[in-house]
């Protein structure tokens, strides 16, 4: 029998992402586990009026589908986490390295651990960014540099 | 200076995908350094008729813009590599851990390492493939399953 969608998954052996959520402690830390997710699932996070975003991850790969309107700011921040960006939609300014890159829909951006950046949205912006480890600030809402600021 | 796309790149220190494909070796590792990419920018690897990739990569994030035609089949294959899978368009049907789950675009399925699986392409499908870390048998180009197979 075919699964399609979340109607007919196996609730068993398939863990949703909302049923994943309960589980998920202070780290990124969570069984390694089968995860059929539709993106339309997924609560969509408010961070500010300009900047939202949704997860899904397992044990070693965080994928979050990132929505900023045009003029979000990113501040200036750096993680632990090797990121790669894939702009789908949209256009993001990064102030990295001592340059400025425009990353434009269609380009990516792999950024070392540890390495300062901040963005700013051109467009209004769908934004796919993959880390490794899973963000664990992310995860546990502790990310104040990007909530409650444009 | 804004640097945008590839005409205004910095050659010295943001690396290009074409440039690092040089430095690989034997395994995944290359330097942690900035790398900016246009899709546009990476050669498209023609595995089968019905199979096309592009790969950009850090030292633990792979991903992995994969093309495939209806009706192309990704034989049963397991790897130690995560990976979660991103269907932009198209649809692909997983037979894995004892079910059938068909993913459309705008759904993600997250395998855990070492979990047997094999695919079908239900439609000419763009899909997303991050893996951690790198999988070096398709840097190395030694996935023979993949090669003059539909």
């Amino acid at each position: 029998m075919a699964i399609k969608r979340k109607s007919a998954r196996s609730k068993r052996a398939v863990r949703s992402h909302a049923s994943l959520k309960r589980t998920v402690t202070k780290t990124a830390s969570r069984p390694a586990v089968l995860q059929y997710t539709p993106w339309s699932s997924v609560p969509l996070e408010e961070l500010n009026p300009l900047l939202g975003r949704q997860l899904v991850y397992g044990q070693q790969i965080m994928l979050a589908r990132v929505l900023l309107k045009k003029g979000c700011i990113v501040p200036q921040h750096s993680h632990e986490n090797e990121q790669l960006t894939y702009i789908l939609e949209g256009a993001l300014k990064f102030w990295i390295d001592g340059k400025q890159i425009v990353v434009n829909a269609g380009e990516t951006l792999c950024i070392p651990s540890n390495m300062p950046h901040k963005a700013e949205a051109l467009e209004d912006t769908v934004d796919l960014d993959v880390f490794c480890p899973p963000r664990a600030d992310w995860i546990n809402k502790t990310d104040q540099y990007l909530r409650g600021k444009k």
